[in-house]
């Protein structure tokens, strides 16, 4: 009988010292012991990636796409080897790979390269030596033999993508947290750990600013049905959240997670003539300054008008609004107002899709709180509220304890 | 009309922050648009190395070859990154190699292979487009296709690899010192830049403690005839010292410089038996424990009975008379001397070969001098004298001034 496949992932927070690595290292030999053909994916170590993008700027102010991969890519090469010597320690067989050789094959796009495909061949043989293979994350190789990066969640995206290409049982990504959480817990004290929890409720909160993991992951998680533990790499024993495919359960919680998103910044503008083209062209306009849009909402026209707000990073708010009065005149819209200081609440949960009136609710206990809502947008599993930032943390911890998600239930 | 090829190294003070990366760009690009095709080859910035050794020792007291060889060769690809951003700046087209990805073909011994062969195909490809490739020094892809390391003076020698297999015109070593002197200038103030040097001279220098080059290097620019120019990274207009065959010039100098190696100890072993296979005894016992001999010396037989003296570097004296007691026992040797404050000081030059008396010259300053020689040993263009090291420097700045080396000349 063939033992089941591992996948591993250490963040570099759970590599940032030897102690650390050597931990990691106990682990994953413990791991193997207990019958397991294991895979390890690890990060660069700490805060490398940062300094040698540091070193990068303070050579070029823009550097070249390719030689910044190459040195980007340096960080998990020290990783692996690394992580190798300390298993080995434990007199444990144990191999490196960098991306390209573990098989990751990659488009050309250079410091944000996708994953088209995976050949795991020298992996598996090594694999099948008995050896634990440690592969170094967030890299791959392109069409032209050239190293390049995934970009941001890189790491994370190498073990779904070796898991869906190994078959493994499971991927275990090893965090500084002891899993996910119905939100934030260093914002509301009752928020408890989510046992288990979907792909498609996981992208949500990931697309609400959880920042557990990337939602690229999970969407390839999704895509393959490899299934996730996302568990502290401190706590040895506890469990941590599992993501895999709705569980069909009657009683599942209607809500799953609340999350919560500050430093946003909302733009109206009104008077907007109601004819085609004129979104396309105020959000043009915003991408080809690199502004990234959260919420968009339209009113229904009335004389000929509309009017459009969306949500932006806080930080981008001045230049959103000098690249918009360009386009407000060219339009000739009336006017633009912006509101430098909301936050935008969330709840997310599959079960939402049998349940009406969930909706209504939370409008209601936010009536009653006295919080007025600036924007409402809403998804098959999720509703999402902009509110006055002051306003913000009093409707996470409102909404939180309504749909039940506090230490009590 | 081909362009000549021009192979320039740096090593890592020339790399140290981003200024001196800065420089060292503005002078291959100067190379370049003097019409030269350029193959650059860089270690490890500053101390990186270092720091890597020391990051994996705190992992693993011994750590795992292969590991540490892709640990290691992350330092060289960080430096072919940052100078290909730096070269990109100055608008001039540059591509870096790592060293599998230029063709560097090792044995498969971890962290001090040895080069096997140079397959140059996609560099000579990169420079026929009109880029200056950047090669990582130090590096090679061994017949696992493993990345591995070449150990110590790494850089130098793939730069004169590279040379070899692509008949470079010229194979330029930048370092922090303007080129080989005839003495030490920090010993002897009245040391000169020699303008050229043969490889033997530079071998028995390397030999003596000259800190250029490594021999290694040396013996492959030898083998392929490869002329290298030492020089400095600072000072832009300077030549240096070209290292070439010995010049037919019927007016050399005697003698082309002068070495000083402090820090040894001298060894003696007296009343051994002239039998077949006692030194075999003895210098296996010191090889065996890892203990580096230098200078050996045995004085004829008498009463049939030899006394071998012997040098090792300072800090291995004590291991070494510990080795040699039970070897001394097992031979029915007499005693076993010991001076741990002696200097070496050697003469080198090709000249001697085609003059006698040199070394009775050198031996009557001494005598002159009143310093007491403890040891000679020749070679056909080297003589070396071991003296009191209270008498070292005296003995240095004497031949110096005696051979005609100083600035006077």
């Amino acid at each position: 009988m063939k033992q089941s496949i591992v996948v591993m992932k250490f963040g570099g927070t759970s590599l940032r010292d030897a102690e650390r690595v050597k931990n990691a290292a106990q682990r994953i030999v413990s791991s193997k012991s207990q019958g397991n053909r294991v895979v390890v994916v690890v990060s660069a170590p700490g805060d490398m990636t940062d300094e040698l993008l540091k070193r990068a700027q303070s050579i070029a102010e823009d550097p070249d796409g390719r030689e910044l991969d190459i040195l980007l890519a340096t960080g998990e090469q020290v990783s692996i080897a690394l992580m190798c010597m300390a298993i080995k320690n434990f007199g444990v067989e144990a191999i490196s790979l960098t991306g390209p050789q573990a098989g990751i094959q990659t488009d050309d796009v250079h410091t944000k390269a996708r994953i088209r495909t995976v050949k795991p061949k020298k992996l598996l043989s090594e694999l099948n030596k008995g050896r634990i293979v440690v592969v170094a994350g967030f890299q791959g190789l392109n069409t032209r033999d050239d190293i390049v990066t995934l970009g941001r969640g890189g790491s994370d995206l190498t073990a779904v993508a070796l898991a869906a290409a190994l078959k493994a049982e499971i991927c275990e990504i090893y965090t500084d947290v002891a899993g996910v959480f119905t939100t934030d817990p260093r914002l509301e004290s009752e928020a408890q750990k989510i046992d288990q929890i979907s792909y498609d409720e996981m992208l949500e909160l990931a697309g609400s600013g959880s920042q557990i993991m990337q939602a690229r992951s999970i969407e390839v998680a999704k895509k393959f049905g490899v299934k996730i533990h996302v568990r502290s790499s401190m706590e040895l024993m506890k469990k941590g959240t599992i993501i895999a495919n709705a569980v069909k359960d009657l009683e599942a919680p209607v809500v799953t997670g609340v999350s919560y998103e500050k430093n946003e910044a909302k733009i109206s503008i009104s008077g907007v003539p109601d004819r085609p083209g004129v979104a396309a062209a105020i959000f043009g306009a915003l991408a080809q300054d690199a502004i990234n849009i959260d919420m968009i909402i339209q009113s229904a026209a009335e004389n000929a008008e509309n009017d459009i707000s969306f949500t932006v990073a806080r930080g981008d708010l001045k230049r959103a609004l000098l690249s918009l009065e360009s386009i407000r005149i060219k339009l000739g819209a009336k006017k633009i107002e912006s509101e430098d200081r909301v936050a935008k609440i969330s709840i997310v949960g599959v079960g939402m899709r049998g349940h009406s009136g969930v909706a209504a609710k939370m409008f209601t206990i936010l009536a009653r709180a006295g919080v007025n809502i600036e924007m409402i947008s809403t998804s098959e599993i999720k509703i999402s509220v902009v509110v006055e930032e002051s306003d913000g943390l009093k409707t996470l911890r409102l909404l939180h304890k309504a749909f039940g998600l506090g230490k009590k239930r």
